[in-house]
């Protein structure tokens, strides 16, 4: 399809590509808007790509999103921190484990974590060859033991491979930490007719005492 | 939702939230696949669009996406041209107008058109304040004449604005030149049972004699 475009044009084409769910139609929509359209928006998406690329970085200590102070500093010079992980004020016997680093940033807005966090930045899934050795699990043993953590809540999504996940995590630290797991039931305004029966099991396994 | 982003990936996510289509959600979902997963294509994207920005500009004759010859040329010493004006091939005398770049490339990969291109960028629209006025008319007229173009293919879609667009060019340029339009009716492989009635009407009153 893109064999007769200018070359400059294929290339950013098959840049945008590389986007998830972006398929030749949608990235070359992408190109056309820029080039034609929004000129100046070449520009500034530019600009933050490459702001991006040498200001953000992984944070060592949680695995989250961290931006450096100065594009420039060596890295090998102070270890990069987010900015939950440099926060004082945060509990650091708590410690909220999820998958990634999205998932972070819902339990963040919920405002209900007043710990750190860990992302694990992938599940255990046998059927793809994930066992728990590619768990960053010697990391967050190290997260554990340096911070002082009393209490590991485990925020892996309920799926196969997050409740897994869960269960691997509370056989590895349940020794020494408590483990604990978020609740699975009938979202917020959900409608329990049409709740999976998976998840209306869980709902009732999990029910609660209620203090009239 | 970004407020609790670091500075420059909500700078990132802003400016991806300027592509078509993407909203905060999506652009979220392609930086956070940028920083997470596919580092390099960081780069490559930051590339490609430093690239198109130096090297892409709209050729001058017909509105298509042109590519220099070197990024530092002087814009105003050497005109630009596409290379499909640059094409000396192709036949001067057809000239083919479309609605925008995309409907260029899609004529041109229909391999119907062996002459050259005519891009409007837009196309009337009195209920968007779109008149006469705002067409590159003057453009198009000194393209006519200064290549001897003999017929005009309107291109533009089988819309109401297409069509007034059509009719508006064949108005101005018809008594000059051969203004022909292309057919509606039909597509290849359509189903006759779904189509709708203008297109059906449009197939009826475009019938044309079959030699037996």
């Amino acid at each position: 399809m893109s064999a007769a475009l200018p070359p400059a044009l294929r290339h950013l084409v098959q840049a945008f590509t590389r986007l998830p769910g972006v398929g030749e139609k949608t990235a070359l929509r992408f190109a056309m808007h820029l080039l034609t359209d929004q000129r100046s928006v070449l520009d500034t998406l530019g600009q933050a790509l490459s702001d991006a690329a040498s200001r953000l970085a992984t944070c060592e200590a949680c695995g989250n999103i961290a931006e450096r102070d100065a594009p420039d500093t060596d890295a090998a010079a102070t270890p990069v921190r987010c900015s939950i992980c440099a926060d004082s004020r945060r509990d650091p016997s708590q410690l909220c484990v999820v998958a990634k680093v999205q998932d972070l940033m819902a339990v963040e807005r919920s405002g209900a974590m007043r710990g750190r966090y860990f992302v694990l930045g992938r599940l255990l899934s046998p059927l793809d060859g994930i066992g728990p050795e590619e768990l960053p699990l010697a990391q967050l043993d190290h997260q554990i033991t340096s911070s002082g953590v009393q209490e590991l809540v485990i925020a892996t999504p309920p799926s196969v491979e997050g409740e897994a996940t869960a269960l691997h995590l509370a056989r590895e630290f349940g020794r020494r930490v408590r483990v604990t797991r978020i609740a699975s039931g009938i979202p917020h305004g959900g409608d329990l007719e049409f709740a999976d029966p998976i998840t209306l099991g869980r709902a009732m396994a999990g029910r609660r005492g209620l203090d009239g």
